[in-house]
């Protein structure tokens, strides 16, 4: 059952209530550089990113949101530490929300000043508080368990919140991140019980693409299939296509959205006749530009194959010289080996037209 | 909290009880072809892998066990589809457990044949019920619901279970895989509350390496949080070492396992001033041999980074020609940019000595 949030909305996104879970990524690029950045996030929202956040260093930067904005399609959220003078100009050059740390801001007064900023604008504060950025103020010990860093984390967001509160803003989103999965993972359950206001999930500093796919699925997958989470971010060491990739696979695995194809393939096993990881990652290429929701297999066996996907929408089971096309859990065509993902494709494409 | 099993034993490994979750995978050769078969089982092992299974298709591949047993290190399962008399042939040659599917075996009679061998033997025997093989016995329908399915996984299941009770055979673990995730989170956590045998958990035919990596980890990793599942193997459509790398991924990610190295890399930003990944990936590579539980970090930013992993044994903070080097939290050096790298490797290998 999913949590029930209170719905705000980033430009046009809506995060929390019943909106989907929205995938947003980071860019990577200097943000004062407008051309680059505008380059990132259009390849971004190509591939589905729903929400772009930009790191706003100096005023330079704050000030090129209004000409970033302007290239783009997707709501761009600025990333602030330190200063509410660099909040306040990313506001006023039109961020459609802003990500602070309101403990990293210097006074009450500051943050107030970014409130009422955001308030005039009417758009959305994320809260965000991370592990890292305990031990200055909660006293975070190394090596303390999991469940006594959430509970500070928890303790210093709900402070967060109660402030807010008292100076009427309410329009928040919350993220409370570690780079230690289980400590995510505890302190967004221990906060669901504290307030309703949406949640922005994600695993921090993950890992390369191998290794922080592994964190991030786990800690947001545990998560999501627990009702926790409205827009989620994977934070990953490489080409920011794959936070958006493994972002949508992880919301595909729990049906949370149904963006693409789903691909089912059999790891194969003593009985598999042919090559079958070539031709999968051949068929996973071809269909990778495909938005509908489809499942396809790809089999090593025409024994079991089609009896063991017969979920699939379209498959193929692979044998010696011959292979099996199927569709809709029945055997339509025998085929050649080495026409078979051809005709798988054909099929598919049939769809389009 | 970890679900409380009973514990069997496949050779050495226990499964079950209070058991570490053991990793396991199964070979992509022809079992007949020995060295093929125990080269790849050789790699697998070194790698960390703890229980093999391998398809037994024909007489010979059972016969075969004994000289693949003869020459590895780690309990061999022998897959058995079909046929009591190959499951038979394959305890009589040494398998240290079998994985059968009692529906496809012909009759009761042919299942009671295995399990008086696998008494005999004191193996144990894991029952598998895959969603694939549901149709022909219990109906299931194509896009039936996740709940629908798992509950008739779950039916047949206990019904096997009972047979096998009632034939004095109590030596079981059990899988319920489905290349569906939320089925198979389904299935596993309503099984758990009808019996204690062990479970050998994993998402089946979940695809290539990239897109496999996430299902089972949100599976698996799912489950494992809710504190179910004794031994895993992740179905990847890829390089069975890769099923290895994932599966420890997983376990370390959730702390129920703690070999090898944990990496944090910050996902850059703009205020990163060097090219982050490379590095990161150079420190993965360099680090993947070691098996002794560390916490490394890669930062983009002398900044925030020693901060932000301040949690790490040891890190790097890269900045533009500088960097800095730190351990327990400390910043113990200034280093070169073209050193850190170097400069960590070094610090990092004076624990072996």
């Amino acid at each position: 059952m999913r949590r029930v949030t209170r719905p705000v909305k980033a430009g046009n996104i809506a995060i929390g209530g019943r909106a989907p879970v929205s995938v947003q990524s980071m860019t990577k690029t200097d943000t004062r550089d407008v051309a680059a950045t505008i380059a990132q996030i259009k390849e971004l929202q190509s591939a589905g990113c729903e929400i772009i956040r930009c790191a706003v260093l100096d005023e330079e930067a704050a000030r090129k949101i209004k000409l970033i904005k302007a290239g783009i399609k997707i709501p761009l959220v600025a990333d602030i530490h330190f200063s509410s003078k660099l909040a306040i100009l990313a506001i006023e050059a039109g961020a459609d929300k802003i990500r602070i740390n309101p403990g990293n801001i210097g006074s009450d007064l500051k943050v107030k000043g970014i409130i009422s900023a955001a308030k005039s604008a009417r758009i959305p504060i994320r809260i965000g508080v991370n592990a890292g950025s305990l031990e200055k103020y909660s006293g975070r010990q190394r090596h303390e368990s999991a469940a006594v860093t959430a509970k500070k984390m928890v303790k210093r967001a709900v402070s967060f919140i109660r402030f807010f509160e008292r100076n009427k803003f309410e329009d928040i989103v919350l993220s409370l991140k570690a780079s230690d999965t289980l400590t995510t993972i505890e302190a967004y359950t221990r906060m669901a019980k504290e307030c309703d206001y949406p949640f922005h999930v994600g695993v921090t500093e993950a890992g390369t693409v191998s290794g922080g796919t592994i964190k991030s699925a786990v800690g947001i997958g545990t998560l999501l299939h627990s009702g926790l989470g409205d827009t989620i971010r994977v934070s990953l060491a490489g080409e920011p296509l794959e936070e958006i990739r493994v972002g949508y696979g992880i919301l595909k695995t729990l049906k949370l959205r149904d963006k693409g194809v789903d691909l089912i393939v059999c790891p194969t096993c003593g009985r598999c006749g042919v090559s079958l990881f070539p031709i999968a990652e051949e068929v996973e290429r071809l269909v990778s530009g495909i938005s509908r929701p489809l499942k396809v297999a790809v089999m090593g066996c025409v024994v079991n194959g089609p009896g063991e996907a017969s979920e699939a929408d379209f498959g193929i089971a692979c044998g010696k010289g011959m292979g099996m096309l199927f569709k809709n859990g029945k055997v339509i065509k025998r085929v050649k080996e080495e026409n078979l993902v051809e005709e798988l494709m054909k099929e598919i494409n049939k769809l389009k037209s």
